[in-house]
């Protein structure tokens, strides 16, 4: 059996605005030996696979500040501590990006974002029955393009690389998996 | 469209063992505005679905210092420059992990771990018909546990939570599509 490894000490590194570092000191069960590991602490997040009556998925384009990249996504955000619950954070992500709104909202799949090194989560929410009920309401940094895409084409886009964020493909996968 | 910013600006904040932190400072195309984007810089990574002859995958077991929770992932790790390529950076991953050894390597994906805040991307090799070769390799940090899974228990693995690792999850499902 894998043993877990014993934290002797913790300490905060760094702050940034939406994530900070932290130095747990751990002991290893295997070699008796301590070493450092750094871990990146984030809120949790929510992503949204919202489909339409007539079988679409709602998606967006948006331009990526990691890559510096636009890509076709997901809706889906962090999880405030306004929101209820990650079902309610996602759909408020889900208005506030696209406008849209459904019924029947259900979490499918929690994730690791990266559990070697980031502590948080990742919820997959599914929302039915979308439609278009709301204006957006970006906050400064988005720029966003709401994208409907067949349901039926998901499978294609994933395959071929026309959607390469790892958490939104997670999702659709659990969309998949929920849908067989 | 949906433009990409402008960056007029980058600093290079904190330096961690396995990433570093840096500020890029970037003008909206749509408010004019100027904003800082916070990017973690990590090198590139690998993960492995190694296949046996008799229809089974080879994953580990391990535990994991960012969530402090046994995960069951597949082999990989990060692709150093003394790798000639992400397959050699696999295959390399592959046997000091596992010490299994396989034929026909090939790249079957490759995403942006996180696109918002990361820079770097992970690579899936599919590596065929491996069989347990040479004796484990492994770093001051690792303690693995090797398991056989039958390739037909993933999509029930994944859609229970037994797999927990976003990347891990992406890696299935390109080998999944792949396999269609």
């Amino acid at each position: 059996m894998i043993q877990p490894w014993k934290k002797i000490g913790s300490q905060s590194s760094t702050q940034f605005p939406i994530f900070s570092i932290r130095t747990d000191r751990k002991v290893s069960p295997r070699t008796g030996q301590e070493h450092d590991f750094f871990v990146i602490d984030c809120v949790n997040w929510v992503n949204v696979v919202a489909t339409t009556p007539d079988n679409h998925l709602v998606m967006i384009e948006q331009y990526r500040h990691g890559t510096n990249t636009v890509e076709l996504e997901i809706p889906g955000g962090m999880i405030d501590p306004r929101d209820a619950s990650p079902t309610a954070a996602g759909e408020r992500e889900l208005r506030e990006e696209t406008g849209y709104e459904g019924e029947q909202p259900r979490i499918i799949g929690q994730v690791s974002p990266n559990p070697a090194i980031m502590s948080n989560t990742c919820f997959t929410l599914h929302v039915q029955n979308c439609r278009l009920k709301h204006n957006v309401e970006w906050d400064h940094g988005e720029d966003l393009m709401t994208r409907l895409i067949p349901v039926a084409d998901i499978p294609r886009l994933v395959a071929t690389g026309q959607i390469r964020h790892s958490l939104v493909i997670v999702a659709l996968y659990y969309f998949q998996l929920n849908a067989a």
